[in-house]
């Protein structure tokens, strides 16, 4: 079976089970996977108390870990390796410890190997903790999983 | 005693020690401070294999996680408290796991309340391996440390 | 009569009209206001020989400036005075002498003071050529136009 | 002669003339080449009426268009055909009418066919206006100018 034989949705889920299952940094930080989709992917993630920085707010850098794997996830979610070039990331709202992240990643356009895809993460309430636009580079032919 | 009995650099160190003692993020995915100065940070971190993604190369997150609270040590350098805004980061070669990473943050301007600041991520053989620039917001009349 | 006695969108034109007026930069690059609304703004501009750089195609600079045009159109359209703080363009293809192109801004969210917005440059065949995300900044009780 | 045989810098200052003759969009602004170098380059603009919006500063697609430029040349400096991919433009400090506005651009890294540029935007004052990074994409095997 190859991946033409799978619809976009069900081959996306794949993907991410796929990545998910060999990530260990995404796992070692609790992510779970949401939803997978064409150019799509929504994870979540509960802040924990060792991902507090010194003003016992979330450290940017885990709130960019969670928006990143989207953004990982729903630039692969075709099957076709493809890495983060370059990222932007505007701080909205503190997270606190406890909070339930979630961050949600789309694909805005897709041109040549390059891509773009945006991404928002919130917290439970629905309030906007953080956005981050990410540029992707699609490899040459290869797979990020076996077909 | 307070802060203009200290001279920039000692004031810098104290800031960033006291900083440091409370950062459970950044102790956790163990940074170590090499630097402080005023509007100055060098910090380092070593990738772990619970840093990897499922591509076997450090988790973007991760990266922006050091560089990030490079970020922070830099502009809360001269004690007062100061937030990150927004971030940018370019990827540009991979981390792999055992790499001793560097970030050095650097103050590029401060114009009333905003920053900005360059961040430059280098593994040992000196090659970079990202690059960050922050914008920070400055809360009135707040320190990091006690004074 | 004052701005609570508009509805928003009015008030929106109101405020688009009277920028535009005002405006030299973006009525001498051949810009035009298709829509204003709440957090929303629509611009037009066709690219002319002397916007055209070395390589033939559409500089960069004024598909920013088409692009940033509409974020300041959008993020001042509830008439209190709002700047720009920074913004990231991501440029997807090249436009070429006589494209007409549209940039249409929407907010993302808004904090406080503190806005974020995103732009997308299309062209007639409504392929998207750039896209701008913008951050803002209001000053505390000023206005766009009188009331 | 072919490009081997001259120096960097002179390779650059004969690609930034060449580029310079073509470019009817810096030249239509008033922009002028004050040095080149390789990974380098330094042009000048004065902020004229034209150039102002509504609120009577310099509007931010013009100060962008000059860093571009500034960006553009420097990329290009070694005579391999080079694009921009991205910027990420913070203003810093308004520009008024009859300023004069330096663009100074430097090689931040190039990793293959990536680079990343820094550009500094700069009023008579020395102060800070704007400043830009700039995310550029080599083609393969093509030249700026005929050698």
């Amino acid at each position: 079976m190859n991946d033409s034989a799978l619809d976009p949705r069900a081959l996306a889920e794949r993907v991410g089970a796929g990545m998910f299952a060999e990530d260990a940094a995404s796992r070692g930080l609790g992510m779970r996977i949401e939803a997978m989709g064409p150019g799509h992917a929504r994870l979540s993630m509960r802040v924990r108390a060792d991902m507090l920085n010194g003003f016992k707010i979330c450290h940017g850098g885990f709130i960019t870990a969670l928006a990143d794997s989207a953004f990982a996830f729903a630039c692969n979610s075709s099957n076709e390796l493809t890495l983060a070039a370059g990222i932007a990331v505007d701080f909205i709202a503190p997270a606190m410890e406890g909070d339930l992240l979630m961050a949600e990643a789309r694909e805005v356009v897709l041109a040549g190997r390059t891509g773009l895809y945006d991404v928002t993460v919130t917290n439970e309430k629905g309030q906007i903790v953080a956005t981050l636009r990410g540029r992707s580079h699609r490899a040459k032919n290869k797979r990020v999983i076996p077909t």
